[in-house]
Parts: structure tokens; sequence; C-alpha cells
């Protein structure tokens, strides 16, 4: 056994409380290398009364390593552990001490997890485990009230500008809720909707108020209650690294400079204000000058930052935050920020943008999410006219689930594109196939899943601006066919707990191939996925146990031969099979 | 070079600020396997323009790995990195995205430190570092005031057991602070001081006042005022995970049950309370139904415990606070007592009771420090009679060292015994030599070192409750020679900002040999000691560049021949060498 390899910590994702009664313990080891992995557990004021083994089991695999996992009960909630590792004759104990071919005394170098406290569960909402969510750029998705429209707002349809306007406010939004109901969706995200003088609005001026052009507080609430009539939930996007020129605080600055009782406000380096060889002498988001960042630990931004948050909670009854550039801001203010938003509704969401490892926010204190960019990368370069093979594919993703802890995967809003990147069918190079198998993946993985707007009727779009198109309303441009493909998709998830919360293992990524199987699995429903993610007619098959199979989608039986499941692909094809258990 | 061993992630100890405008990053590698290790940082929104290289250095090396540590100073608070790894004429890099051969794009799969936060740094009081401790059990330490003796007080000196009395007191310390004051100690920690029935006082009544057989509040006023005028600072020990049987919350659920606003002031598992078989129906520390652990999620409990920390160092302007059973309180409550204490005095030094790894509680939201007990694991296993040679000292140590931050290593709370352990002169069987090799170790090592009342005039003592003995104030049978090593080694350390903050190396640990030469320096000093933890003389010889040293605790000069230094070092002998730098 490769010693080098071993890794564990008793902390992070390595080991957490999933909830009251449970820790979840990982250990990595080489891939291949490893045989057996019991983790040895007991109460360190009664090892021998308490004593207990639990066999863990070869949860993922990725390049290099192999991760164990293993759920534990300790009687007390305090547990002390090692890990023994078997390879072949070969026995060997991993504490926090070290390694060696002994069993360590214990419980003196041994892991420790001291106590597992309620208050410290890293919690998060159930609703979102079951959600899909639907992301809508206000300006951009329905214009349903022209008496609001900003002037020099262009015709519907027109070529986005990083600074055109076209008319969408909440008013659209409300019209065509019929819209996200049947395609299925059971959430939407609004990106920016506060005062500002811009169409994306992340540069904002007043926080507690509706942008005029897309609607006012009263129908912001309005929104929001059609929504929850209709199942779904409102998560809004909160601009609080920094705020845009014209926020009053930061006029103020610009006016008074030091004397300014707002000076405190900002990160400044120097009076007054200049930026100088596209430099602003206070920090700001990027190298912009227009939007500075806010100080927020200063306690007066930092009250009036979480007044804002408990604001559109409690008052408008959103149902979570996406919060923007999250990993700028200091993590005393996202903790205070987590209790004030908990209390006002402990079922909201709260997702992070970080497109980095985010484990420092998602230790239960913090975020219950991040926005899943990496998982986009993998996605989308796996099913683009790539290389990558689907053993790399397996590993990378792979990787990414051991990240976090098991309750974060549940909740990790996945995404294949947003106002931030180009959208899918571009990525794809404007190949639908290919776009449906990143949909079939996407909705067929764990976590969240959210659909940006207009991806379900055909959409392109490169970087921004381009991204940011009208929505398309008029059926005849629409994909339908793409649109009943999103939709079925959706149903199918959202009918189907295994498919949210069910295991998730792959059980095909070969080398040199880039045709996949993998199941998801709970105590009710299995569910097989085929996907030949070449340009060639292909024939999968897998050893299967029972012959009680069905295509999930259309409902017709599928028999093994043997034994053997052989599934035929078209080029760029799927196939997800289903039967129940027990 | 071995791609499994290589390890770095963007937190915790292995990327953290350490100060307003510098970021720690450490790399892990294969032992004697890369030879370069640079870091290509950039600022993600100007990579270019902003784009900087820093060498890494080999800080520490352990049984498997070597250890690279650069420090980096972002021009905008915000970097992101990647490594880059040489061996010969083998190049990679190794970013968040994995490891390869070539450059990867800058910066979406690098590593990022998003913004460095003032108010999210971990600082450490700056007198802690420079602390040298005096650990008290007031009981055991001096009889000032026979008048408050309790009932069954026995004589000054007798057999220590788990339940008897001695009379010691607060006066009795106050009395003996030139005792402190002459050895040179500038802090003092006490364990608790608060009423309660047993003679360790962990099971605290009352936690507002003194122990009446030890004094009152304003006689700990008074204390405190005294080791201020001396210079010496005092700690005191809150025992907030559990109260004891008396606590009259405890009394009351005793009393009424489920009916008692105070049932859930505890973790009650059933009513009504009882121990059965051993195990009590209710949370404790261990299984001692006596000391019930106290809910500290309740709001109540918490800030009835939070004004209990904040008023000891308020109104009786206590310097810090030692956390017994730290581990197993919750870390909403730590974060919330490290805001309290921190808003009452911002230097107060806390130090958490964690006998593993705590990297959980030292990220500059919790404790500043831990009782460093894998520390004396490692020194008394070295220095006693034990087969483990210089290599695997040196290894053990410096795999400590990179546990931490390093401004948490500068106030690490390193001891070679408490009231908790065998003292450390039983631990050597007794051998002053072995002792006093102990004792240059933590004196002229990282962190801040507490000496046990009574190791400096020879105490002996093997566990709870031996270890517990009455000091002893006879000049007759103190070890005076013994004490005035003590005096000579603090006196050393408090002279010299080396000692304390300077870089420390292992230069000799070698397979097989029990000798050691390391080396703490900064830029104004160097000090270079020597070990000989065998029971042959024998000399020790180390390459030098320079001849200006001098035997630091004589002033002699020594002079290297031709370049190398040769020391010749009696049985279980030492020698400290010291010069000047610039």
């Amino acid at each position: 056994m490769q010693w080098e390899s071993f890794y564990h910590t008793a902390q992070g994702s390595w080991a957490y409380a999933y909830n009251k009664e449970t820790l979840h313990l990982r250990v990595r080891t080489k891939r291949d290398d490893v045989e057996e992995v019991v983790a040895e557990t007991g109460d360190k004021y009664d090892w021998d009364r308490t004593y207990a083994e639990y066999p863990m089991t070869k949860a993922a695999s990725d390049t290099m390593f192999d991760y164990w996992e293993g759920a534990v009960k300790p009687p007390f909630g305090r547990v002390s552990y090692g890990f023994r590792l078997r390879a072949g004759s070969e026995t060997l104990w991993l504490t926090e001490d070290g390694i060696g071919n002994h069993r360590p005394m214990p419980t003196g170098g041994y892991y420790d997890f001291p106590y597992i406290h309620e208050i410290d569960l890293n919690t998060v909402p159930e609703w979102a485990k079951s959600a899909v969510f639907y992301q809508i750029v206000p300006d951009r998705f329905a214009n349903g009230n022209p008496g609001n429209d900003p002037e020099g707002t262009e015709p519907w349809g027109g070529q986005p500008k990083l600074d055109n306007m076209f008319g969408g406010d909440l008013q659209g939004i409300i019209d065509h809720l019929d819209h996200l109901a049947d395609l299925g969706v059971n959430a939407v995200y609004l990106t920016p909707v506060f005062v500002s003088p811009s169409n994306h609005k992340y540069d904002t001026v007043d926080y507690r108020r509706i942008d005029p052009q897309l609607g006012d507080n009263d129908l912001m609430r309005e929104l929001v209650k059609q929504c929850h009539d209709r199942g779904i939930r409102v998560m809004l996007d909160a601009v609080f690294n920094h705020a845009g020129e014209q926020f009053p605080p930061f006029q103020d600055v610009l006016k008074y400079g030091e004397r300014s009782q707002y000076a405190d406000w900002f990160h400044i380096r120097g009076f007054p204000l200049e930026v100088k060889d596209g430099i602003p002498n206070y920090d700001t988001f990027g190298f912009y000058g227009t939007m500075p960042k806010l100080n927020t630990a200063n306690p007066e931004v930092k009250q009036y930052l979480l007044d804002v948050a408990e604001y559109w909670v409690k008052e408008v009854e959103i149902d979570g935050w996406r919060l923007d550039v999250a990993n700028e801001v200091d993590h005393h203010f996202w903790r205070d920020f987590r209790k004030v938003v908990k209390q006002a509704n402990p079922e909201a969401y709260i997702v992070g943008e970080v497109w980095n490892d985010s484990i420092k926010w998602l230790l239960g204190d913090q975020f219950d999410s991040v926005m899943n960019y990496p998982f986009s990368n993998q996605v989308l370069e796996f099913f683009t006219a790539s290389d990558m093979d689907g053993y790399t594919f397996s590993n990378g993703i792979s990787a990414l689930l051991m990240r976090y802890p098991q309750q974060t995967n549940e909740v990790i809003f996945n995404l294949l594109g947003s106002h931030d990147t180009p959208r899918v069918l571009t990525r794809v190079g404007e190949d639908k196939r290919r776009l449906k198998l990143c949909v079939v993946f996407l909705l067929t993985y764990m976590g969240t899943p959210c659909i940006y707007y207009g991806d379900e009727v055909g959409l392109t779009g490169g970087a921004d601006p381009d991204c940011r198109k009208c929505m398309e309303w008029d059926p005849e441009r629409q994909d339908r066919e793409l649109y009943d493909f999103y939709k079925l998709l959706i149903a199918l998830r959202r009918e189907h707990a295994a498919l949210v919360s069910g295991k998730f293992r792959f059980l095909q990524a070969e080398q040199g191939d880039r045709r996949l199987v993998y199941e998801r699995i709970d105590e009710a429903e299995h569910f097989l996925v085929w996907m030949n993610n070449t340009e060639e007619t292909t024939t999968l098959s897998h050893p299967i146990e029972t012959d009680d199979w069905r295509d999930a989608l259309s409902g017709e039986e599928v028999q093994p031969v043997d034994g053997i499941m052989h599934i035929e692909l078209e080029p760029l094809g799927y196939r997800i099979l289903y039967r129940e258990l027990g």
C-alpha cells in the first residue's frame, strides 16, 4: 500500500456530522491499491464498552486516488477512531499519529470527533434537494409592462450589448409563470432587481427598492405570491461585495472625501478617489471604479446589509439568496448573514458565487451551496467534441463529489451556463444532441440543477453580453422539440426521488472510451443511465442482476440477455432505464 | 516526482493570511523528491500586470514529506496562484485543477485566495509570543491564610488523593509572587478557582465567585493587580463544557425534572435523571454523573457563560482564559466567546484544551492557542531512555509545526506536563539530565512555554492525583541547582527575541542517532542548540560559516576549526551557542 496517498483529517469533507446521530468519515488511498478499509471506533471515555467497527465502501475514484466512505453512529455523540487498511495479507493502521503495522493503543493518537452538536450541524433546506431552478435575467425575460420601459429601450430580440435595455420586467415574469409551471421547474433565481442604472443591475443604488423599470416592491411581493401559489420558490441576487457608483454613501464620499460620514463604508487607500492607469485608489470589484467594494467589517455597513437581507426574506417572503462575488466578502459577515436569514426563514437557501473549491464556506456556518461552475466545466468539456474520455470525466466528477459533505452535494447549485458564461448550446457547437446529453446528465445527477432561461427553447449565445439575449416567445421560433425534452427530463427527476437523493456511481467509464453508464439508486428505485458520447452508433453492454427494467421515458420493457444488458445507442444518444426495488 | 504526495488546499494551515499584507502558502511534496518549488501568483482581474513569482523554501520535513513555504504579498489583497515544481529537468504545475506538464491558462483552475480581510485575520496577542507561563493548582501551591482552610484540610506536603485538600489559596500565591518573579516567568495559569466542592474545582457551582477556601473576588482582584505590578499576566480556567452536580440549575433539574425551568440547560435523554450501569441518562464529562454537560446552544446558558467570561476579563482584569474540554463545546459558542472576550480585552489570550489536531479551532475565529500535548508527547518520548532517534523526533516536531499557521505556532501553549499528566521529572525516570534536555528544548523552541508549578524545584509525581503534590517551599528540600537552571534558561529566552520568534530548523537529526543540532534565527541573532541525548560523551560537529560564536549561558568564545564547529558534550549534555547578526 502506498503510504503517501493515505489522507484523512478530522474535519471538513473528511469527517462531518450528517445529522445529529451520524458522522460521515472519508479516507483516501492510492487508486486500486487497497482492498478493504474499516473504521475502528469508540467513545474515548469507555473504549471497550463502545468499540464498534464500520466497514467503509469505495465511494469514488479519481485519477490518483480511491475514496472510502462510512457512516458512524456513536452512541454518545463522541467518537475516536482509526482506520484499518488491508491489501492482500498486509494490514495497516492509520491514525492521527501516523501509519503503522500494529493497532495503536486507543485512543491517545487516534482521530477524534469530540461531540456532534446539533447547533453546529451543516443543515441544508430540504426543499432545495428536490428543486429544479430556472435562472432569469429580468431585463431579458419578458416585457409585461411597456409603461415602465426606460428611455432608449430597444425592440425585443435585438442584439444585446453591454449597456442596452430591452424592457423586461417583473410583470413579464408573472405573465409567463405558466411557462415555468408547464416546463416543470419549481424555483426561480432572478439576477439583481434592485435600483441600478445598468441592464445587469450588479451595481446597486438602492438595496431596498425594486428598480422602477422592473416594477416595484409590491409587484415583487405579487410575483413571490404567484410563484408560491404554483409551488415555485424565489431566489434573489444579493450583491453585497460592492455597490454601484450611484449608491448614495459612495456619492457622499466622492463629494466630501475623508470628511464623509461614509468614508469607512468602503476600502479607500487615498483621497480624493480616483482611477489612475486603470487602477482605482479604492477597492472595487475587479478594477471597475464604478463598483466600489463595501467594507462589510464596518458595523454600520454590516447592519445595513443584514437588514436588507432580512427585509426581503421576511417582508417579501423570498426563499433564498444567491450571493454575488461571495468569496470576496469576509467570513464574519457571512456567518451573521446566515443567522439573520435563517432566523427569518429557517428554510431559506443560501447559494454563494464561488468558482473555486468552496469548502471554507460550506461547513454549516455560512452557505448551503455554491454555484457549481467546476461541474459545468467538466460536463461541457466532456460532452463537446473534445478528446476527454469517460474515465477522465468520471475522475473529474468524482473529485468534485469528494470536495464537499454529502448534504452540500445534495443541494449544490449545478448549472450548464449562466449570465456569466456562454450558453450551453453554443458551448457544444450548437449540436442539440450534445446539449441533450448535458441536460440528461444535469437532471439525473446529484444536486440542485438550474436551467438558464431560454436554453429550453434553443437560445444560443457566446460570452457576455451575447449570452443575455431576449427570451424567445414566438412558438414558431422556439425549438418545441427541445422544450418537450426538457419538460420530460424535469418531470422524470421530479417524480423519482432516486434521481434526487439516490446514491450516484459510475458503472462504466473507461480509458479511451467516450461512452458511459452510471446509476442512481435508493431504497425504492434504481436508475441506469447509458450515454453514447461518440458520433457512431454503438451497443453498450453491462452485467445486470434482474430482468425487470423499463425505459424510464417510454415505459417500454427492456430485457437483458443472459444477465447482460445490451443497449444500442444512436450517435450521441442516451437511454435511461428504471426499475422499482423491494 | 511522486504526484500522490503533492498536497495543497487554499485554506487552513496551507494558505492563510499572516497579516493584512501577507499570505502564507505551504505545499507538500514527497521527502527528498522535489528540488525547487515556485509559487506563480497574480490578481485574477489583471494577471499580466500583477504576475509575480515567489520561490518557496523547504520549511520542514517529516517521515514521508517535505513542506515548502512562501510568503506572498498581493498588491490588491487578492491572489490566484499555482505551484511550479522542478526535479532535475522535469517541471510540473500544481493547481486546483490538478497536476500537469504544462503551465495551465491562468486563472480558471488555479488556487484562489479571494481577498485578505482584516476582520478575518487570525490575530494572536503579542504578549503571549514572549510569555513564559507558570501553571498553579491553587490548593497545592501555598497556604497563605489558614483561616479559610476547609474542614479536613491535611498537613502541607501530605499524600495527594483524589479528594483531599491542603489549604492552598490565593493569598498563598500572592505571598509567593517573588518566587515567580525571581524565577522569571511573566504569566500564570491558575486551574479553577470558582466555588466547587472538589480540590480540583473542575465541577463549578458558582462561576462568578471565588471559592471561599481560596479567597474571595476582591482577593482575586488583588492577586491580578499584584501580578500586573510585577509584569505577570494571569490566565484563569473556564470550565464551560460541564458544571458541577451542585450547580443550582442542575439541582433544580434534579428536583423538578422536566418541569424545571433549567431542563434545557443540559443534554437530557430521560427523566428522572439517573446513572444506570455507569451510564448517566444525560450527557456529562466522560461518564461522570457529577459533571453534567451544559447545553451551550441554549441562548440562556450561552449568555450566562459569556457574561461570566466577560466579567472576569472586564471586572477582574484577567489576561486570558484556558478552556477546559474545549473540543466538546460547540463552535458557535466559542465564536461568540471570542468576540465577547476580545471586546473586553483585545489582548486576551484564549487557550483551548484540545489534545488532538486542533486546526478547526485555530483559524482566527475561536482560540488563539491550544494546550500542546502532542508536543509534550514527542519531547517526552525522545528525551526518555527510548529508542526514538533524532530523525524520528525531528519528523514528529516538524509535522506538528506544519499543522498550524505560523501565528498559532508562535503562541501555542507548549508544556511538559500538567495537572492531567505525570510530572516531567517522573516521566524521564527521575533523571535530572533528561529533564534539563526537555526544558532546554521547551525554552529554545517556538511557542508559549509553560512550567508546571514545582517542576523547577524537582517535584516528582505520577498520574493524577500524584502529580498534584503540594509545592515544596523548604529550601533544604528544593533542588536549588535545578531552580537556577530553570531561571537561567527562562532569562535566556526572555532576553533573546530569536528564541521567541526566530525561525526554527533542525540542522542535524539523523537516523539511528540520538544527538541533535537545531537553530533559531532572526535578523539580529542566531542560536545553535546542541544536544547529546545519549549516555556517552560525544563530539558533535557541524559546518559553520563564521567564527564569532559564544556560549549563550557562560559567554565564553567558541571557535570552529576550518569552518567546522566541534562541540564536546557530556552524556545527556547540551550546549547553546549564540552570535549577533548584522
